[in-house]
């Protein structure tokens, strides 16, 4: 009678062909060999510095007069003290404790009660970059900052756009986060600010470092909430006719997330750009920085007089969003495996994605959670997926 | 002069004669084979679900419309996320995620994005029964459900006794429990309450799963309350005179724990059953649900009158009794291993009793606490019980 | 650019000649054979008992009618739960739960259920003394106490002097507690209070249990505090000329430490006496005793009139140290080794002490942190000491 038994021992065609076990996905590090926002720029003050944390790593954002931010590793070479507790003086970041100084490069220029010819090597400087409204740290590899794509966040600068920055700390693995943006059957969560809607997937696309999916929506039953109008188009009755409805498409490019609505027409209504930044060493939370950008109406003072409102939707479905993922966490915890019985193609294909772009979890590894705990996680053989209409 | 070692490194007769060194009995975990009371009935209103929790494991009770509760694992099959955040719909429970549907029996009888003929199997079921206002679920094999003792929770329903049903949460191991109940020498923890009484064991009955101990009270000095009159019998003075004394028998009959108090005439005046119900994985909390039966005076109106008083009473009773246990299960924790230097032969017995019918904690093997830190946990010889008068 | 590796891994000069891999400071407990204060008097009420904490070890402190502390293991010998919570009787100690009694030698003497002639072995004793309004106990060897040195705390009992007793628990390893407070080139912690300071270090001696190191101090900046020339002695201008100062000579006498003010004619105006008593197992946090006397000037008043802003100003300063010893301890805890890169002479020999005289860490050691992770741990060569002018 029990179903709920780790995916490997069930018998079924595995999606995975490898030969070896497929690892827990709740176990995969976020690759750092990217460009993650770590802060709002808000949050950096001039003259001040800020201290957050990526993967376990604390990293201290320094905000000079001149105003270009630089992020070092947060701890003194000294005695290992967070740097954010420092004095920024002039374009460098003075220790708290006893007062030992970095410049932007991480260089240790000063110590007061030493000669300034035997000063230490410093500490780790991070490349940085500040674009729409966000501070961006390239967590991995300096050398392949250069060359790493930068995410696209051109409605967040569009003045046809108005942009919403939302995000809070959430208690799990981001690949939940993942999932749970890009399944669109989760509609029955959001029962009671959406109403009695129904996801149709029409069909998925996926590269090397992506995979998207395209849904329309059908509502089964009541009226079309004001909330939802804003953010999801017009109100549209409820005939059946896919063929006139706006398509939104689900897209995870690792290691962002985007959600775009666009009309018959193919006018974008919608943009949603999402990053899930891991901030623990085992990655089981993360901070959520979203970029929501609503396509500003003709009679533009519309969007501005609903906006608090749509601020109020979109807080409530994602304090929903966020109970969810936390309760799959909490799961995962407990049974100690992945035994998530997945049937949707879509979500199958974006866990093989989110397992093959990242790496194995070290902090986890170390703490003896190595996945080699005799229940091996395989998938089952999918269903088919709907046929697009 | 330090005598606080492991009882194995003392040099004594050993009461458990087999070879082998005994387990540490906070590593035994309660049998699951056993009709456990896991909510009140009130607990589980009518078109809603209850998440309980056994040892670890998440159960959810659901009280369709029709009345009869049903139990699940409450885990969703496909994202392991809580049944009891779903939704009762006729006899069957939604999960709040993506609508996943099972019935009484556990089949998972919908999901709505999703052709019927490819469901998956399901969760677990668990055998229920409510009964005398509590809800009982069979925690262990289901097979053996049917013929398993059902406890006895006549007085409960007899309109003889007027019933208090009290509980907590406690966060020792249920064993202590057992123990602190059983052992009336403990008077002297309740001192304030209570006097200065002094228990007297009159000896000791035991059966394969079962053990029982009769006890006379003296007081030894003050008066008696009022409080303890209404439980414990009519005020008779502090003669010591036994004979004429009323007649505690407490009772350990596995899982479940009972207190008599009998009079010379063997009238039962007061009737306790109690459960202890282990919360966590490792059994180091258990839930209290206890029975208080105190039989009606020939004028009945004044045991409702006195009633609060009596609610009172126990009520600090039991507080201290869970302070103290809970500071034994501290201590437990601390030294790694039960350090306990028992000396009542009745304790020493039921000790023997609750390893026997109990079973070697999983959790805490997992955890690497499985007793072989060459700390061996013997029983000492045991004092002469004193001579029943 | 990442400087922040263990110093085990730069090439340098050791100081630690030894073959073997030095051992993590942090994972050195504080040798148990002295006397350690673990209350202040008024903490333990005459006819009442009082449960401390030495390194995981319960210790109730009992003083009886009499007057006369004794010190006991705060585990009563049958079941382990905390004596503190009893009844003290004559001079006895009775525990809370079944009334077993123990003297001031940790002999039981009575258990009130059971026959004389058959009473266990008791529980440990500990030597205790009362001094200076603390209570010492000594935790080590019990048949060493008679000889081991005992701290001068003579300052704290003489009336030229007015003392201040201060303290709180500080989640830190106490070594990081003796580093801060003889490295006063942390002055920079406290700019906020002291203003702009300077110290100048004038050389350092050491013996076999004990080093000590002499400052003077030199304002860069501003003007000198009220309340610090009430700790410090007074103003005296921001000449830089040194032969006019007060010398501060901060010595770790092992386990205590001291700072003392002297004037040029020698007449000690501030004299701090103070410990750090381990509380947890693995020694993460302690408990600070300080006694801080300061010589009464000729016209008395006027330290009675100030005292509470010596009181605001103190507590100000050590507010500021506990905060920053506390974020070194979780630098060591998320890093799992000692990252510092020390240059500064003075710590670098007092490390070597605190290594010579403590013990390694047992609870660590348990708990699989043995120090060899492959990270080894040893001292980069010194900077030249600054020359005494």
């Amino acid at each position: 009678m029990h179903a709920a038994l780790p995916q490997g021992e069930q018998e079924a065609g595995s999606v995975d062909s490898s030969a070896s076990p497929p690892r827990d996905l709740r176990r995969i590090d976020i690759h750092p060999d990217h460009w993650y926002p770590l802060a709002w720029s808000h949050e950096v003050k001039r003259g001040r510095a800020h201290g957050v944390r990526f993967a376990g790593e604390p990293i201290v954002l320094v905000r000079p007069e001149s105003g270009k931010v630089f992020a070092l590793e947060d701890r003194c070479a000294h005695r290992q003290v967070p740097l954010h507790a420092g004095v920024v003086d002039g374009e460098s970041i003075r220790c708290c404790y006893h007062g030992w100084t970095y410049d932007c490069t991480g260089r240790c220029t000063d110590i007061p009660y030493l000669g300034r010819e035997r000063l230490p090597n410093g500490v780790r400087a991070y490349p940085c970059r500040e674009e729409a409204g966000l501070i961006f740290v390239f967590t991995g590899d300096p050398s392949l900052a250069a060359d790493a794509k930068f995410p696209d966040l051109v409605s967040a600068t569009d003045k046809a756009y108005k942009t919403r920055r939302f995000g809070r700390e959430v208690k799990c693995h981001y690949s939940f986060m993942h999932e749970n943006l890009m399944d669109m059957n989760h509609q029955f969560l959001h029962r009671r600010q959406m109403g009695s809607m129904r996801a149709r997937s029409l069909g998925r696309r996926r590269g090397e470092d992506w995979i998207e999916v395209d849904y329309t929506f059908a509502r089964e039953a009541g009226k079309q909430p004001i909330g939802e109008a804003l953010v999801f188009g017009q109100k549209r009755g409820t005939q059946p006719d896919t063929a006139h409805k706006d398509v939104m498409t689900v897209r995870t490019e690792y290691p962002y997330q985007t959600l775009k609505i666009r009309t018959k027409d193919d006018t974008m209504v919608m943009d949603l750009w999402i990053a899930y930044v891991p901030l623990d060493a085992e990655q089981r939370t993360n901070r959520t920085f979203g970029l929501l950008s609503i396509r500003r109406p003709k009679i533009p003072v519309l969007l501005d007089t609903a906006w608090p409102l749509l601020v109020w939707f979109t807080e409530r479905i994602f304090k929903e969003d966020r109970w969810i993922v936390e309760r799959e966490q909490e799961a995962h915890d407990r049974q100690g495996a992945d035994h998530n019985h997945e049937v949707f193609p879509v979500i199958i294909d974006l866990r093989a994605l989110l397992m093959e772009r990242g790496v194995p979890s070290r902090a986890q590894a170390e703490r003896g959670h190595d996945g080699h705990d005799g229940r091996r996680v395989l998938f089952i053989q999918p269903i088919q997926e709907l046929p697009a209409s």
